[in-house]
């Protein structure tokens, strides 16, 4: 299994504090020693930081973890592989791009048999069932929206189907983002917490570390962090429920529990 | 203008020295401050870094140089903004995925009619001229690929007559990689030097430093490096004609010169 971060705020915003705690999963605290990657959205724009290091010991994680990218969107993922060799081309989060807009996707999961299921416009770069799966998704997309469709509902309904079909083939907690939404589907394992204003302190479970969000944070700043398990030991995290799918924009859930479980 | 640089090797190599060249036209010796970009390939996996601030200034940059990504092709860029807001998204190299295959593209100069051309399958998600540019050629050889072609010939002349019908609109100097070859394309300004055994010495035009690259390297090793101008002052680099395509694989050039000159 893998770990997933994924985040959305209303203002540019850095991560460094909970990528510090996932990256302690990444051969410290957890298993997963192979690979990480991360993507920043910056409006439309994104950068990307991969590595098939672990996380733990990466010198291109160290860099994220003290360089702080101010963004909108995060995807972050580490690995601990079983399916697909340890290579980069094997390392999530996933791009490509439709409407011209990046997509980045990351997985945390098994899906093995969708590798026998055909592609049109996307084809898998690495050899991992998660890629195939992400492509055989925006190729759905694509195949039913040419253009992007008129409302987030439409789209968001469209892409908790395709996860619906995806997750009875075995394991499948995803995030997803076009550089506007972020979606969150969870099969087994999947939590999120929204910080706004009145802030107050967190510590970290995987790290000798706290924050005081007051001290960087304004009034007005709402940040949705969502991760495969809670990453600060005296917060409130909400489990997402099997077959549950949550849309998240500027930081806050736009698309509420219990609208998208399904076609 | 922009500055470009390539790198195609035949052993995963470094690119380290070429690169802190590079970045000190970034903002010291040279004006391009605008922002920059580097993509290294491992196989057919690749990481990409890209940062708006000046390279000379970049802490994104600083770990590049630092940090020797030891890579099979590298393809890098330095912006002067012309056309485009200075963004992340209209940061050079610019990717899309072909036939499985993760192809990365940067672009020195201007073409700006392009952006009345039409595109089909890729669409630009910045609001460059290059990467409408990048859209378009990718477009036409997937309309006429759509599985790969049988030959490199075959592709490298497909490639070299579409930057040749881009090269009338202004000023169009490229470099293109699939994750295999290393397309070169220049207009008016772009130069090339293949190190191999005997290694020598070379000295940086844009920073005091120097290198041996005897020690840096092993007798069967070729690199080949690409430049809009020479990065080294006692060293013999070869410009590319105007009009003229060279494809590098493994370190060496596959497609001499001459060859591919246009439709």
């Amino acid at each position: 299994m893998c770990e997933l971060l994924g985040m959305s705020a209303n203002v540019p915003t850095d991560i460094c504090f909970s990528f510090t705690g996932l990256m302690q999963r990444g051969g410290n605290t957890g298993p997963h020693k192979d690979g990480w990657g991360i993507v920043f959205y910056h409006g439309r724009g994104y950068r990307e930081f991969k590595d098939p290091d672990p996380g733990a010991q990466s010198q291109v994680a160290q860099l994220v973890r003290k360089y702080p990218i101010k963004s909108d969107i995060v995807i972050s993922h580490i690995r601990q592989a079983n399916s697909g060799r340890v290579a980069i081309e094997n390392t999530h989060p996933f791009s490509r791009e439709l409407w011209g807009r990046h997509w980045s996707f990351a997985h945390n999961g098994q899906v093995k048999a969708v590798k026998k299921w055909p592609l049109k416009f996307y084809q898998p770069i690495g050899s991992t069932d998660s890629e195939h799966a992400f492509c055989w998704l925006l190729d759905q997309v694509r195949a039913r929206y040419p253009k992007p469709p008129a409302s987030r509902t439409e789209l968001s309904r469209c892409i908790a189907g395709l996860c619906a079909q995806l997750q009875p083939l075995g394991v499948f907690n995803m995030l997803l983002t076009d550089s506007s939404y972020l979606f969150a589907y969870a099969d087994t394992d999947l939590a999120w917490i929204t910080r706004k204003a009145p802030f107050g302190q967190a510590s970290l479970k995987d790290a000798d570390l706290s924050i005081d969000f007051c001290e960087e944070t304004t009034a007005g700043d709402v940040v949705t962090v969502v991760a495969t398990r809670p990453l600060t030991t005296d917060e409130e995290w909400h489990q997402l429920r099997h077959g549950q799918m949550i849309v998240f924009q500027n930081g806050k859930a736009v698309k509420p529990r219990g609208e998208l479980t399904g076609p």
